[in-house]
Order: structure tokens, then sequence, then C-alpha cells
């Protein structure tokens, strides 16, 4: 495995290793774009990489520009060396470690930002966010110039925010998306669980719960309004007296639009998404039910 | 020469073709993007492009997204049959057209953006030409990838402003700036001096009459304020009653700041640029003066 820093050194090293590979019904290049602290989740990421391409190329980049200027950039969890272990062990073939002064060498002037579909949900509450994470993982696909790259459905919104923006830009890489890794007993894997004291990650329980509860109602409700399935899962939610709800939301999924009424029979693909906060810990989870098929 | 509207056929005729191009010292593609309505400043670009690139594509497409509402989008001249006729001529290996249904399926959601270098000149008087113009640079680089991108320096604030969100980016393109070509009485040659009348044609001379001006007045003045080079050519300009001033301004090339007072041996690259209105008609020009060497 090799662990490049230089946005030319890790241009050359592909290119030499791209020249190096025979024919493959394979992919040349996936890609898993991270912020690292690597958990299960992330490992299934490159799973997905392994197995579809030629080369897995891993980055590591805590991403200055998608934090609020109140948020948590300083305090989130770092541990290179453990991460290092990890993909190696993974598979991974390059890990990017990007260095802020050569992504960002001076004041950002070059944007790429992605409207409407990044005004919900987390956008809403994190209103720089969405621009930071398009042009961050457009800078990320030019550099690496990889054929798939792996996204995890954990964020289902920057899942469809950067296929939009690949779609929209001509980007010639296919985005995959990957299911949600779950602690045992449900919890979401994320980085920020850390964070959680007992108490906390105890309570935490009752998103995956509440998703749970979201896809029960939905059997026993074959015509029903969106505001009432989420009203079903916050009051799983508010179950929970640490449970701080920044939103839960019914959206159509990919195009995170208010649904009309579903009806019976009526295909449509929904996301049950939620971002709660337990202490100073923000949580995202969601669902995404297929109904009416 | 293959003439290809649909992104798909581009991509697979281009990979085809680069598969066959053996050791060379050339770039595999060379790209020229244009509007059409080709002239010699355009057949100049396809020129460098086939002397640095192995296959040369250019581009032809009327982009909507950098005109304004009161602009000219309808009223841009076309000449599909007779610009392919001079690619042809001139050497060009596929012609791009690309379809405003295939380039915008849908309302605009994902945006480029460059901020700071967009919003003087140009940018002032057009406020989302620059948007439109970052965005379908963005695509059609993503589209043709090509290892060149010939662009005319008559419309330098684009150089400046492309070259900039490359950078950014990290595209891998290396943008080829080409100098402005006149015609034989000095007029920058544009697609849209088709439009001027036989006074308008006459009297636009002043603009390129006004830099040379300029390039005269700065052999006499070492040390110097921008206002007074400014006030110089716009001088000159005004003496044709014609003339109907947008801009005239001196700035830092390629920063596009306002310059410090000029000192006598201090390197400084200054741009003077113009737009300035004949009748309908909107023509600019510029010079790049290289001071204090």
């Amino acid at each position: 495995m090799e662990v490049i820093q230089s946005v030319a050194l890790l241009r050359s090293t592909l290119q030499q290793k791209k020249s190096g590979i025979g024919a493959s019904l394979k992919a040349p290049v996936g890609f898993v774009p991270t912020m690292g602290y690597l958990h299960e989740g992330h490992l299934s990421l490159i799973k997905a990489a392994r197995e579809a391409s030629e080369i897995v190329v891993l980055s590591i980049f805590v991403n200055p520009l998608q934090f609020g200027p109140t948020e948590d950039l300083d305090r989130y969890p770092r541990d290179t060396e453990r991460d290092l272990k990890l993909a190696e062990e993974a598979g991974v073939d390059i890990v990017f470690l990007p260095q802020v002064e050569e992504m960002y060498p001076g004041p950002v002037k070059t944007t790429v930002s992605v409207s409407g579909i990044t005004s919900v949900l987390c956008g809403a509450s994190r209103p720089v966010h969405f621009d930071g994470v398009t042009t961050v993982v457009a800078k990320l696909l030019n550099i690496v110039q990889p054929d798939k790259a792996f996204f995890g459905l954990k964020d289902a919104q920057q899942v469809a925010v950067v296929s939009q923006m690949v779609q929209d830009l001509n980007m010639n890489v296919d985005i995959v998306a990957c299911p949600i890794l779950r602690e045992e007993d449900g919890l979401a894997m994320s980085s920020r669980n850390v964070f959680l004291s007992k108490d906390e990650r105890e309570q935490a329980l009752v998103l995956s719960r509440s998703l749970k509860a979201a896809e029960a109602w939905v059997r026993e409700h074959a015509s029903f309004r969106a505001e009432d399935l989420r009203g079903a899962v916050k009051a799983v939610i508010e179950e929970a007296p640490l449970a701080d709800i920044d939103y839960v939301e019914v959206l159509t999924y990919p195009q995170l639009e208010q649904p009309e009424a579903v009806e019976a029979g009526v295909p449509v693909r929904l996301i049950v998404a939620l971002a709660v906060k337990f202490g100073a810990t923000r949580l995202i989870d969601n669902t995404i039910l297929t109904l009416g098929k």
C-alpha cells in the first residue's frame, strides 16, 4: 500500500499503476473518499471498491470547507495511524492524504454548488455544508479520476447531491451508493459515535428503532400522508429524554421533495431522514422505503 | 472529420481514437471550445491545437446559460454548415455539436462559480455570464477530457476565470491562451462583427487604436497611476461619436485587481480591457502590458 500526500505524485503513481493493468472486467480505479477515523461502514465501502476495481484509492481528508464556523471541525476525530493500518488490512492500494495547504492554497474562489436538494434536511441546518462537500468531491474526483466512487447511504442526501453534481457536470464516474452499516444493537456506524456518553449511546438506539418503526408503520398503511408517518417516527424519538431533534423528514428520494399523499399501488420511493443531537453530538440516520410496487 | 452530437458517442469515439495513438511528444487530445460562426481567430486556436495534439476536438455550442435574459442569445450568429467546412479544412478530427436538450435536460441545479475576478469587467455588466461560462466549460472539459484546451485572449477575463477554475478544482488540463487575431485594419476578430453597419464598423477601429495608444503611452510613462492610463484610452475612444462605452479598465492580470501606482522598474502585468457598444453590438478588446522588466 502506498501513502501519498501530493496531488502530482498521486497522479503519476496512478498513471503508472493503470498502465500495468491487463484486460479485466473490473473498473480500473475505484475510489473511496472519507474524512478518516475509519469504522466498519468505511471498510464496507472499501470492500465494495475492492471487488469492483483493479486499483483501490482511499482518501482521508477532513475538509474544512464543509464545516460551518460553529461546527466541530477541530473536534472531528482523527487517527491516521490506525486508519492506515485498517486500510492496508482492507486491501487499499493507495491512501491519498491531501494537505489543506495544497487543497486550499488561498481563499476559495471556485465553488461547485447544487441547488434545490441541498436546501432541505442537513442543508437547512448546515447552510454552507453541501457547497463544501460538492466542491471538495469535485476536486477529489478530478485528482483521482476514478471509474467508480463509493459513498455510504448513511448520508443519503450527500449521495443524492453528489450524484446530481456528477450528472449535471458530465463527470465521467459512476457513483455507487452502499448500504448503511449498523452496530449489533442497531446504531448506525459513525465516526462521531465515540463522542457519546454511556447514557447518550444507550438512548441513541432510539434512532434506528424509530426507523424500524417507520418500516413497520408503512407495512400497515397502504395509503397515508407523509406527515402522519413523520409524526409516528417523531413520537418514537421523543421517548428518549436526551434526544434533541434537529429534523425528522419524509421526502421523495433522490429528489428530496415533499411527497404527495401516498396511495396504495402507486410506486414511490421515500426517505425517512433524521438528525438528532445527543449532548453536543449530532447524529444522522435514515431509511429508504420503496413503496407501491 | 467526424461530426458527433451525443455525449456517449463522443466519449466512445475519443476512447477508440486515443487507443490508436502510438508514442508521441504531442498531447493526446487538444480541445477548442467555441460558440461557432468561426472566424480567423477560431482557426488560429485550431491551428495551435493541431500543432500540439494528436486528436483535435472542436465544440460548437451557443450556451444559453451564459446569456442574460436581455442579451443576444437568439440573435447570436449561427452557420453550422460553413463552420463544418472551415473545421475540416483546418484539420479538426472531431466536431462536437452538443444539443441543448442533452446539455441541460432540466432546470440547472449544479453551478460552478468563480468569485472575485468575475465581478469586474464583463462580469460587472453581465452578472450571470461567467457562472454560465464556467459551468459549461466544466461540463465540456469533463465530456472531452482533453489534455490541452485552447482559448483566445480576446476574452482575456474568460481565460483568467477558466484558468482559476481549472486550478481550484484540480482539473487535469492545460489551459492554453492564444493571442488576439485582428483584421488588417486592427479590429479584433469577433463573430459579432457581422452585426456592425458600415459606419459602426469604421468607427469601431477606435478600439484597437485606443489600445495601440495605451501601448505607446506606457512607453512614455515609466511611472504612472492606472487612472491616468485609463483616461488616455477613454479619450481616444470618445473621439468616435457612435462609441457607447460600457467600461474601460486598467487592472492587474490575471488577478484582475486594481493596481497600485505603477513604478519604473517594478515588474507588473496590466490588462487594458474595454467593452464598447456600437448600436446594439457590444464589442470587447484588450491588450496585456508587461511592464517594469
